[in-house]
């Protein structure tokens, strides 16, 4: 495989990105990780604009042109003869020397990655994660940055208790997301909803598409609206995911609900 | 300029790190900066056994035994001809496919780079941050962790206000820390305190220094305390540094205190 580095082509595992990029040593960047069928991304111009308001809230200029974004997308593609993949777009900051505040003269590191497209994952079986929480009221919550490790600890605290997905709550102890996806609950009434942005949710793209499909509220969501409701799923951007259970306990039937099996049908 | 990494000495300019590299796509990584002064690397021990702590709460294993990353330390300043220097060493999990778990035989990247020391900072006229928080009760907090993009928001933002640092606090609404550095402030009767680690505050080494040298208690700390203290100080492992002003206004008469001068003199 070969991955786009600032406009060329390079070997994927080659050493690619200086030590003193601002990725490497500080997480001070973004990241898209997009689906691509029949060799067209998936909600693409969704995905550039969310990296777009990302740049805006880290500050981070120089950013190439979407279109020219657009087309290294394509080209890693091809270049990979890949026509159904996962691509990731990695935005770091630059090379830099130390210190917080970037010097005025720095130019970011952009990274395409592609690979053929994951086997779809089993149902969710999640826990509350205790060992890290969103700060709904940073900017950063908004962004798909690369500081990840509050979604890796949450993800290792799952794998730890025999389930394979976890939830993170916000610092008011309700639900913001889960680890790689965004929540959403279908209440014994049939109401469809997920946490509003306000709440830690990330501004996911696949939630963004399920939101435009069907009607669908945005509120605030509680351990308690999970434990009674009818079904529950997550969204990122690789498609649908039933989740059936939290903390040991089945949510619904335990088994994935027809809205689900319905959004899994249209988006994969 | 030479920088180590895992065993071998490559031009710090030069590519050396994988773009797939989990410290560069995820923030998966930890990180010690040091002080090196007549060839000797201070309070070494204290900063690798911060290191081995956080790679326990990442559950990054791995990395090479401590000896190793002495003499790695030793030998980067020789190859650099530098006695007097700043070091940091950069421990990322490694390269690997994405998904957030790591595989099993997975390889840390371990780099280590010198500069000479910069000049001592001026004295720290800070703001309260308010666009980034620290979560006290993540096992993070303790880490020094490559997620340093609330800090880098919170130094921007300081910025943007005509200050220097930041004051970063906790879910609580307590002080946690400074952007670059742990604070302390002393009281009218000349109590010097500084918050406990329970509170968000990085375990700092130059912290621990401070807190063996002198009297010094851990306590919570509200802005309310800063804005009633004698003096207040930061700490980090490059020194110490005078904290004269919050948010507009002095923190006593505005100068740095005579504790400060004192610490300042022993510790840089």
């Amino acid at each position: 495989m070969v991955i786009y580095l600032n406009g060329r082509f390079c070997d994927a595992e080659a050493p690619a990105i200086r030590a003193d990029d601002r990725g490497f040593t500080l997480g001070d960047g973004l990241f898209e990780t997009m689906r691509a069928a029949d060799g067209k991304v998936l909600r693409r111009d969704w995905h550039l604009e969310r990296l777009r308001d990302g740049a805006a809230v880290l500050g981070l200029t120089g950013l190439p042109p979407e279109g020219e974004l657009s087309d290294a997308l394509a080209a890693t593609l091809a270049e990979n003869g890949l026509a159904d993949a996962v691509l990731r777009m990695t935005v770091s900051r630059g090379a830099a020397a130390r210190g917080l505040l970037p010097p005025e003269d720095i130019s970011p590191t952009v990274v395409i990655a592609a690979a053929p497209p994951p086997p779809s994952l089993p149902p969710a079986i999640a826990i509350t994660a205790t060992s890290a929480c969103r700060d709904e009221a940073s900017p950063l919550s908004r962004c798909k940055t690369l500081n990840y490790l509050p979604n890796i600890l949450a993800r290792r605290e799952a794998e730890a208790a025999g389930a394979n997905e976890a939830l993170l709550l916000n610092t008011k102890g309700r639900i913001a997301e889960a680890a790689i996806a965004n929540l959403f609950i279908v209440d014994s009434g049939d109401v469809v909803a997920t946490p509003p942005v306000s709440e830690g949710a990330l501004p996911g793209t696949m939630r963004r598409a399920v939101l435009e499909a069907m009607a669908c509220i945005e509120r605030a969501l509680t351990i308690e609206d999970l434990a009674t409701a009818a079904e529950a799923f997550l969204s990122n951007s690789l498609g649908i995911r039933p989740l059936v259970s939290l903390d040991g306990k089945p949510i619904g039937t335990g088994e994935p609900g027809p809205v689900t099996k319905r959004l899994q049908k249209e988006f994969g």
